[in-house]
């Protein structure tokens, strides 16, 4: 029989378009069973967990509830903040305090690092620690992909296309458009599925995986620009030189000591303006990427949920110290189902995009991302009237 | 009896997510007429037009057609190259070669003034000029607002929503966006409309009709941080100082001799860093505010079809030298009826925010803009799930 008490969960990290969806499926789960007493929601994230800022959520209105899938950003608020060893104790008086029998984080790489450390402290105590998988990046190990990517890349891919049509019907200028994934290319990688064929924009994209040159990417793109009128660029925020060095940078560390990177597109579109002599102009939907409502993915939607689920059911079957990680089954049609790995095996790793999604060139993709990343933006994309063009 | 010829369509200047309605009122008003016998697309506006690169848009497969008005961007392409006085008397030559007797122009105030011109040279040869209105800017005289506004605004007002999500569910910097809008407030007035209460985001706008204070700007986003974690301002990419010089611009002069303002949101999240010691970070759709079919404005859809069809008609009833023009009936149900205004009263005018639409601080928009713009957004703006978070 499963442990009687109470369930905690939190947001940490930065939001996805579905993170709310996971935390629906969480409370629709624990509502089916008698174990769980009270669903709490700590208030942004670890920082809401360490001032007992618990919200009820058994409280609220069950449309509110059924809200949340359509609802961007995290809803119970979440932070970037890193706990220290004096924290991790306090955490489990505070466990005690509530009778927090299950815990559940939904967050990123950092966000399991925390997880995990939370699973290590609880020693005698009897609580139950399961990690939701979460992040725009997609660069959580163990898992197919993570919750929140589908939605971005879909995200990405309907605003390249939509910037292709717009550069291609007014070419006046190459387009720099940055995308977010500050060490990971899987989602500037997702705007190459705009493409409807191969002189369609965006021609070129510049991965943080392969080494940032801006000479080849001058070059790159007069060439380009020799072929096709209006060409759009898409470039991963986190770009680096040989040295390591980010192609530019915000100024901004964040909580975990990352140097927050930005500016990217900018700062190229303004050397193709000064070194090729070309006009050039910039787009950074920026925090827009992981906040579009409209441009959710269904599958990514359904996902989210069915993990928040799992995290319940798994904790309630006895499980602790896991994340839970998505399996693809099928891509036609796609279906996927979940498991749980260690905790220890996802904590603070990066996934990034490997060598054979990429194409030889370093400047885009391989057909290996498309069927990889295609079935998760969930469903077609739009189809934009092409004319046939009959001369008169 | 109206004249029977060839019509022939151009669109000119930046795309709005609407323009190819337009196209599709055009060629759908034309093919219930027999007096007009081709109608014909010039490809890439004027640039098409000098170099007689025409398509028959009779032969287009109608589903194409149809398909016009989810297509973002400009279908027959665009261009923004102000014509000299040398190309005028080459376009008659080439409408009398094409038998063109019926020219319509859909673009903004640079474009009025080309189709004004085109009217003044036409002399004994009977052809009827008309332009059609379009600008995401919504800076046309002589019209309630200019088809393509109701659309962009509405991306505007979603995106501020979205982004005031994130914000606030992740308080960790102030967030600055980038609107459209060179020398008009109109849109990044829009991104007030996202607010459900006065303390969410966007709390400050600043607006292209106010002269751009930093130091005022800097004080107000301190203020507003000290009461609200997570603050979202939205800015015009064409805030000027006293001197009216931009406060960032982007190197780039268009084919008018305007200078391409750019990178205002960055420039500003970096002041906010250095000079307040806040986290900041910019977003700038830029071009994406333009052409996103997911929120175009039902209602701006409609209208930019009606004024395209209204601009045949008007033609076949002989009129000529005018501009499409929406005046607006009602606001509960919104209603609204076209007329004609000379193309002398709108071409190269601008018209910018009038003062009762600004709130005294200058940082703001007041009601009279809401009631303004809210009907044009067409319907409803997202709803998002509030919790009523009771504490534990």
């Amino acid at each position: 029989m499963a442990l009687k008490g109470n369930l905690l969960i939190a947001q940490g990290g930065g939001p996805t378009p579905v993170i709310n969806c996971s935390l629906a499926g969480v409370i629709s789960e624990s509502e089916k069973n008698d174990e769980i007493c009270g669903i709490y929601g700590a208030r942004f994230g670890v920082e809401g967990l360490l001032c007992e800022d618990f919200i009820d959520l058994a409280k609220e209105d069950p449309r509110t509830i059924a809200a949340l899938e359509n609802t961007p950003a995290a809803a119970l608020g979440s932070c970037r903040r890193k706990l220290t060893d004096e924290d991790y104790p306090k955490i489990l008086k505070i466990f005690k305090k509530y009778d927090i029998r299950y815990f559940l984080y939904n967050g990123g790489n950092d966000s399991m690092d925390t997880c995990k450390r939370i699973f290590d402290i609880a020693g005698d105590y009897d609580i139950k620690v399961i990690g939701i998988p979460k992040t725009i990046d997609n660069d959580l190990e163990c898992t197919d992909h993570s919750p929140g990517f589908g939605s971005a890349a879909r995200y990405a891919a309907i605003s390249a296309m939509e910037l292709a049509r717009d550069v291609e019907s007014l070419p006046i200028h190459v387009c720099v458009m940055e995308i977010m994934g500050r060490n990971a290319g899987w989602l500037t990688a997702a705007t190459s599925l705009a493409r409807r064929s191969n002189s369609e924009g965006p021609q070129l994209l510049y991965l943080p995986e392969i080494v940032f040159d801006e000479d080849k990417f001058l070059n790159d793109i007069q060439k380009c620009q020799e072929r096709t009128k209006g060409v759009l660029v898409a470039v991963s925020e986190g770009l680096k030189d040989k040295y390591g060095k980010p192609v530019s940078e915000s100024g901004i560390t964040d909580g975990f000591g990352h140097k927050v990177p930005g500016g990217v597109a900018q700062y190229l579109s303004d050397r193709i303006i000064k070194r090729l002599g070309l006009k050039s102009r910039s787009e950074k939907p920026g925090l827009l990427g992981r906040c579009s409502v409209a441009h959710q993915s269904k599958i990514d939607k359904e996902e989210a949920f069915r993990v928040g689920g799992y995290a319940v059911s798994s904790a309630l079957r006895g499980e602790s110290g896991y994340m839970v990680s998505i399996k693809r089954i099928s891509n036609e049609p796609y279906s996927s189902s979940l498991e749980l790995v260690l905790l220890d095996k996802v904590a603070n790793k990066e996934r990034k995009l490997p060598k054979e999604f990429i194409n030889k060139e370093g400047n885009g993709v391989s057909e290996e991302y498309a069927n990889y990343a295609l079935p998760l933006i969930g469903g077609a994309l739009p189809e934009h009237a092409v004319l046939k063009k009959i001369k008169v």
